[in-house]
């Protein structure tokens, strides 16, 4: 395993940082599982790291504590930093908490407590009581915006949702006549893939599906070492399931499709195709959006990713299942044309859809804009 | 006058950025002449600074040499720095390169040539004519953005045109009812009122005024120093003389209304209440507004910030008449209402018009971006 040995890490927060680029290392495989890394120092000189393998697998302290070994590395009164508190129960793989303490390590520091409530405290408790020295809270919010989705599905039981749109600066996304192909410049529809290969699901509607018949698969994102990471599970909103059996999507890997009244030939010839049909009416005989997503979070899923049309947006928006927007702004002016948003019209501006910008950056010409819903507490 | 006596001159770079600080306090006061700053450097202490006066006062260099002397400092063989080229020719006032040869300097750095053809190097050709070292381009970006209008005048003979707009996420602008206040936040609405306050001219269009009947004033924005400075001159485009004789946007100092079929004796009312009507008509009937971008330049208006709705808006930037867009954007989502310009839908994506992102900052919780037009060469 490739450890950076030459980085001098004098300082807390010098081997924390290296810690967590150790975590996103593993972005793209750790799922359901938190991504989590772990650098063990001495003397200011890394001995050991470490990152959460797929789930099953060993986790980040593991990992570290293998590193160390296998380059004759004492960690014996050795310092860990762990970007989440190491987990003291028996679950796939045996506690971490366990590991650190055989090892003999002097002090663990974490980035932040596990929420899981599996954990919550329990691991650093265990840790103290073994007589290491602790700290936890160095970093934290960088250590939450890792695992932002696992956070979320422990304390609420859902995932963090994701919904990305690109739009012109005047907020038009595709002309009357549908053409949308290209608003943004290619390196915000290569950041686009990347923040779809970090989602556990990408969901889009059978208006899109229809409209653009996607793929809607993770394409050109580098990930060396790792030779072909799974794909995000794609999950397609379609309340009477409309769609053709020649669709695009359909034709990779399994998709779950979610309808409210399905006609049984229908679903039949697509379980027949390997997918899975979840049936969630509401009392309007369309999708149960919020049902939907405490569904994909008993499935475990961390992280969604939606990519769909402005109607799709919309009801998201007004039933409270987006966390956050994640929005392309090209420099250029549209004019008429279709918007981000399908809302209704507002009687008062006092009930407009509270955000905060969360994160401002350049993606090539374009603008790229991480903004929260306010009205929601996530966290 | 007050100058930074503490700051330790050591680079070209130090001293011209503090030059351009100068150049920045006459912002309000310099038109239509540029904003220009000097400051006079010997061994890395500052020995005198200033900033161009109102028209037909002391040039920067002036300011400088005067301040010099009235704190007894010798200039001789001293540095001055200016952030645009010394005048050479008798304007309102005599030549600044004369004087600074006859004070004996020693060497002068300039940030950028002088565009106006009167000067365009004559001012640096006479100062190393008389022995004087001279150095021109340094941080002239800064430079040139401070006095842009000015040169926009100089070289195509109209003013930099900015269009300011603020919307929701979305690109909303109003709700269908008209609301709009407050769609950004107060620090926002401070961040607008300086921008209002650097132009020579605020433009607007009939249908704002009847619909908001808005003062376009410049309120809370402070000069130290300078007791009430100009204000903008307020310009409405209102094609068939609509406006109404009560309009709160006249009843302060005299407003220029432009017109294409005024009404004779409304004409007259307007003009008795000290108001000037320019009537200036295309084949269509409306305000023929690129003529109007060159009346303007021909009244020496160096900046225009446009404050209008989406149809003036549309009709401006399809007419090629702004240069930039000054946007703030909320964190909010409104959905369907009113946009930003009403630019009739496209049948071609490649048709839509072009910008780059120039500058983008947080203004309080609201995002302000300022994009400039690709199309038009301006610079």
């Amino acid at each position: 395993m490739q450890t950076d040995t030459d980085t001098k890490l004098d300082t807390d927060s010098a081997a924390m940082a290296l810690a967590l680029a150790w975590a996103a290392k593993g972005m793209r495989i750790t799922a359901p599982n938190p991504r989590v890394g772990c650098v063990i120092v001495r003397d200011g000189v890394l001995i050991g790291a470490g990152h959460t393998q797929p789930a099953g697998q060993a986790h980040a302290e593991i990992e570290a504590l293998r590193d160390a070994a296998a380059r004759g590395n004492d960690v014996r009164g050795a310092t860990a930093y762990v970007t989440l508190e190491p987990c003291s129960h028996y679950g796939r793989t045996p506690p971490c908490s366990n590991a650190l303490v055989e090892a003999g390590l002097g002090r663990v520091v974490a980035a932040m407590g596990d929420p899981n409530p599996l954990v919550a405290g329990r691991g650093m408790a265990q840790l103290q009581a073994a007589g290491i020295a602790t700290d936890s809270g160095l970093m934290a919010d960088a250590a939450y915006e890792l695992n932002i989705g696992f956070f979320q599905r422990m304390r609420h039981g859902r995932p963090w949702v994701r919904l990305k749109t690109a739009a012109s600066l005047d907020g038009t996304t595709a002309l009357e006549n549908g053409e949308s192909q290209w608003i943004t410049g290619p390196e915000a529809r290569q950041d686009g893939h990347a923040w779809r290969a970090r989602a556990c699901v990408i969901l889009t509607g059978i208006g899109t599906v229809k409209a653009d018949d996607p793929r809607l698969t993770v394409r050109g994102v580098a990930m060396p070492g790792l030779g072909a990471p799974r794909q995000p599970r794609r999950v397609i909103v379609d309340s009477r399931l409309d769609i053709g059996l020649d669709a695009r999507v359909l034709q990779g890997e399994p998709c779950w499709i979610v309808a409210a009244r399905p006609d049984p030939q229908k679903l039949a010839a697509l379980r027949a195709a390997g997918h899975e049909v979840i049936v969630l009416a509401n009392g309007a005989g369309k999708v149960d959006l919020p049902a939907l997503m405490l569904e994909l979070g008993r499935r475990e899923i961390n992280e969604v990713h939606v990519e769909a049309g402005s109607k799709l947006n919309a009801s998201l928006v007004r039933e409270g299942c987006v966390d956050e927007l994640l929005v392309y702004l090209a420099p250029s002016l549209i004019g008429a044309g279709q918007g981000m948003f399908a809302l209704p019209p507002l009687v008062r501006l006092a009930d407009k859809a509270a955000l905060t910008f969360h994160d401002i950056a350049r993606v090539g010409a374009d603008l790229r804009i991480l903004a929260r819903f306010t009205t929601q507490q996530s966290t």
